[in-house]
């Protein structure tokens, strides 16, 4: 996604050329490539998909919806596994129109999991509930905190359902230190994300995640809390920026591998 | 704020055919106006000030700038006693620039309150931290859950510094029910405003927040939290809105009225 303006070819090409041996891939441009073509292209170019993004969208009450949004689900645990990637990102849904209850949402999400998991585990897939910032809680996560992923996470096994740790979303959260804690310690850290704070925000606050080093989160920091956390797994830079994607994408691929040697490993 | 295009006396004057009796005022207005002046209106007009917005703004590192900001803060308890009113909100400010240090940021506000607090009691005055929404964590309020302005309050007595509980931002957070209670049972809870939640946010996110009835915040939920935590004192609604700006203010005053005995009190 951060290089969004680059075809899966263009994608899979640079990521070859620049040493970049991984790769988190969305559903989109995967089922517009072709699932079974674009498992061949990244398998091809040496290529591990580390998760794909994204399920969810969980929360509808509305059964026909809810019908639509698990078989939905299935679709794109096929997807997960077809690609080889492990680790399928939930991002679980916001209010249905005109609703108020975030609690009753929350319990549909573990309703919808509940159908979900054992889907996944049967299929060597792992769903990744991905807490989004507090700012998306009523239009596109009722799951706004690590700890909130984890109260559902850990009522089915690690094997079936673990959290993503974003640094976007949960940098603000002085408990969420602790909470890759309880994660980690649970296996259950199954995907790792960073993307900077810059403010201000744009209108809609959807595309605004800054490159990594322009904004306000010290990135080594949360490396060290997953790391200490017992997670050794790959780590994704997942940047949502007009501003990115109206440039060059092999330039902003180099780019963004740069930063993230200075401002992640370093 | 809500009708801020009305000029103190005409807020005055519509507070008081409409039935209004009490009121909240912001500093900029007051102080534009007049304190005393200011004071005298309020009286005159049989209204009572409900709180002082705002204090706070305490994070700053730089010496100089820290003095200045204890300088204005001690100016806004005055001006809160002025206007005969026994709580000032304070809204603690975010990270300098380049800053990423939140924890250090948070510090530094305590030790701001522990110059602060005795001052403020020692005028009659309480200070209300006010939690903002995990959005303006950078740019504008380090203190983004009650739990921590609770944590900062606690380091003080209840008279000096409790908490503002506004809907508009914890409504995402299920620790915020055991956090108001726990406000409550410490006599910590200072002030209570409404605000709705509407999508989308505007660029900035500082001017789209909903009339009451307008968004996913289930209003008496909350008004029932806080009356549940012993609190009896006034309910303040404030909307940052530019679309309600534009509007005839009495206009605006009035529909505010119904929305609250809609949304709130039935």
């Amino acid at each position: 996604m951060t290089v969004r303006q680059l075809s899966l070819p263009e994608l899979t090409d640079a990521c070859a050329r620049s040493g970049i041996g991984h790769v988190g891939l969305w559903r989109e441009p995967v089922r517009a490539y072709g699932v079974e073509a674009a498992a061949k292209l990244v398998r091809d170019a040496g290529l591990t998909v580390t998760t794909l993004c994204r399920g969810g969208f969980l929360t509808a009450a509305d059964p026909v919806r809810r019908a639509e949004a698990l078989g939905d689900n299935r679709a794109a645990v096929d997807e997960a596994a077809a690609l080889g990637t492990d680790t399928l990102v939930l991002v679980c849904g916001g209010l249905p129109a005109g609703d108020k209850d975030l609690r009753g949402a929350r319990e549909r999400v573990a309703d919808a999991l509940a159908v979900l998991a054992p889907y996944a585990g049967e299929r060597g897939v792992r769903l990744a509930i991905e807490p989004l910032h507090p700012m998306y809680a009523a239009d596109r996560c009722v799951v706004s905190t690590l700890a909130q992923a984890l109260d559902l996470a850990e009522r089915f096994p690690a094997g079936q359902v673990g959290v993503t740790v974003d640094t976007y979303h949960v940098w603000w959260d002085d408990q969420a230190p602790a909470q890759i804690a309880r994660a980690g310690a649970g296996g259950r850290v199954h995907a790792f994300q960073l993307a900077d704070w810059t403010t201000p925000l744009p209108e809609g606050v959807l595309n605004g995640r800054g490159q990594l080093g322009d904004g306000a989160i010290d990135l080594r920091e949360w490396k060290g809390y997953v790391e200490a956390a017992g997670y050794t797994g790959p780590i994704e830079v997942e940047l949502f920026n007009e501003r990115l994607w109206a440039r060059d994408g092999r330039e902003v691929l180099a780019e963004t591998a740069r930063r993230f040697v200075e401002h992640v490993m370093r």
